[in-house]
């Protein structure tokens, strides 16, 4: 290392919290293309009235949500995914946020919208959009995972890129009503233990709902990162679960019923349930277990500027808390090192981390392993498997393994 | 208040951390709306391919960024403003972050763009946007807000609504290089006590930054809240200058050059000073005193509801730190009542309050008064007239006032 490399390395250990590698090697020292004078440095560009909503470079086209045709027999009952590998940070811009509908998308009246509570209630009561504003708020950013994310994985690895394999997931700040002061509005009579959530959407998609987890820190959720709902994502209101697996989370909530019982409806009997090797199926797992997946490198996103300093980076979660800690290996669990971890660490929410070092070119074997704040360690998949089978699609939280050769390229790989 | 309002009030009261007033009064027992059944619950949506790329509702269309055609000469360099009363939480969605340029939206191509480091440096460097993601990121939420931010107000009460009158103000979460790591890479040599950040648009906008600030927490920024920075906001990287105003904060960043000392451009001399009565002029007001605002109700969002539980909400930040209070009067500061924070308290970030209360439908003259992590106390506009003037256009962090009238309707006043 030069001496400013080693300089940039030591000062950069010492505040960045980690291992800092400069890019004096890539960096140049006179380069024409910074004397030319590029159109736009020329030329006036569009006004302050041109864009009363923005919308993506032209140049970031390629950043969208995508969906895998052969998965579903027919696009409105199916997903599209988040291209977490173009992502930073922990936030997910609402546009890019992954989709799963089971009708397609409801485009809702929000004026028209009403919300009922109805069942064993002192008083069944029905909302307006403009009743429910009227409510205390609270702000909290959550992830939000389909219980399948990472689920054709089970039979080994199967598609190529961390869009496909993890991007059923999103973490947004939701703005809402605690459920627990709607439901004490209406008064939740003895015997009401369970709650069913239904939405406005043509499959009135339904999920039962025990009332600890009701009362305890679901939300009545209207916008999210600050603006309202999109249409997608349940717009004017939808149902928040913090830390339970997505389908839980009610779009286009329309009615809360209370009961002495599940109803055990399809989307909690027939699926979201997990079939083990013995035929009998786990049901109610509604938590999602601690995750993690390293987004660059990986299949979408190969390395492409040869040896030196390399950034690996990704994302973690955890239903049950936070994710004080993420390992990085980059030989295949031979040996892992910590990660670094940069932005908010918040309950239930995605968090993201980083491991820099210098690529010698040779091939890696990349996996990352989340450790949450109840102290459970992300397993393998092969655990997994040894548990619970291979019959299930859902609930696969197991270590992803990213295969680096020489030439920079990333493929999707399982290793014993 | 009924029994079911007093138990979700005291209920309320342990949970959100604030007197939770209930909606019983609005909330209808019965609503034939409910039975109806909407086109949405009965046709099949658009599905998961339609949108690669999302957008908000249609019924969501008036919510955007707007300019006042007569507060300059020309939207090429010029300003629009945030729509504040129609967001939520902290975060400001990309699409409505309010913009300022000085020659318009520069739309420079990434694969073509650089960044020099130059002046007083061992050694000049030229980066490429791909050189830039090969040092460590990090991943912090700040506010960016416009020094001419509620300029217009130093003359009296002129705009009717908070996205006029505070909306050049965003907060999203950045992804960046430290900006230190950059200039350790190149080597200050031991004069260099002066950064001078030039952008690549028509303008070159330029301004003279104190090292101190540059190798404390600024940061060289390529992503906004998960994606690529947006063209108006400086696409493919600029410089966030945590705290200090938003001019500052370089877009379409091309060249760092260190200098001896500051520059003494046009836009910190002739502009970004605060002319005082007695002729001379405050220079070098970088940091953004602390400041709040209600956003709701305001003029642009009267109150539609009649009597009875009210919802009061709004925003507060400080360049100094954090902001752990905020108190509400209702009355025109004769009675204050410390407001409910809600949402992540980050450093230089913005902050969420409210305060609910059972209106009972008399006129009301609304303030927030913001008090920062330093024991600072957000003024009133009198207060800071008396200490600098009315010639100034900057820096005007006085305490806003909206009047309600008994129908609902808010206005933008001033009280003494």
């Amino acid at each position: 290392m030069s001496d400013t490399t080693r300089r940039a390395f030591l000062k950069g250990a010492a505040v960045a919290g980690a291992a800092v590698t400069g890019s004096r090697a890539v960096a140049q020292q006179a380069d024409p293309a910074i004397t030319e004078l590029q159109p736009w440095m020329r030329y006036l560009g569009e006004g302050v009235d041109a864009r009363p909503y923005g919308h993506p470079s032209e140049h970031e086209a390629h950043v969208v949500r995508r969906n895998v045709e052969w998965l579903t027999a027919d696009p409105v009952s199916s997903v599209n995914f988040t291209p977490l590998h173009e992502l930073d940070g922990i936030i997910t811009p609402n546009g890019l946020c992954f989709e799963r509908h089971h009708a397609g998308i409801a485009e809702v009246d929000p004026a028209q919208h009403r919300l009922m509570i109805n069942g064993l209630v002192d008083t069944p009561l029905v909302f307006t959009m403009a009743d429910l504003m009227r409510f205390p708020r609270v702000n909290r950013v959550h992830f939000l995972e389909c219980a399948a994310n990472s689920g054709m994985e089970w039979a080994g690895a199967q598609l190529n890129g961390c869009q496909y394999t993890h991007g059923m997931i999103h973490n947004v700040m939701y703005t809402g009503v605690p459920l627990r002061l709607l439901l004490e509005e209406a008064g939740v009579k003895t015997g009401g233990k369970w709650l069913l959530a239904e939405g406005a959407d043509a499959s009135a998609m339904t999920r039962s709902i025990p009332m600890e987890k009701a009362l305890d820190d679901c939300l009545v959720a209207f916008k999210m990162n600050g603006e309202a709902l999109r249409p997608e994502q349940g717009y004017p209101v939808r149902l928040v679960v913090p830390g339970w697996e997505g389908n839980m989370w009610v779009k286009w909530l329309r009615r809360l019923e209370v009961g002495d019982q599940p109803w055990e409806h399809r989307e909690e009997t027939s699926k979201y349930t997990d079939l083990l090797d013995n035929g009998r199926a786990r049901k109610w797992t509604w938590e999602m277990d601690a995750k993690s997946v390293i987004t660059n490198p990986s299949p979408q996103a190969p390395i492409t500027h040869g040896r030196g300093p390399l950034v690996i980076t990704g994302v973690a979660w955890s239903g049950r808390g936070t994710v004080p800690r993420v390992d990085v290996t980059t030989d295949g669990g031979v040996t892992w090192h910590e990660a670094r971890m940069s932005g908010p660490s918040m309950d239930k929410s995605m968090h993201r981390f980083y491991y820099e070092m210098d690529w010698d070119g040779a091939p890696l074997l990349l996996q990352s392993r989340a450790m949450d704040s109840t102290g459970y360690v992300q397993p393998t998949k092969d655990m997994l498997r040894q548990v619970r089978g291979e019959n299930s699609i859902y609930h696969n939280n197991g270590i992803q393994t990213w295969a680096v050769n020489a030439n920079g390229e990333a493929e999707n790989v399982e290793i014993s």
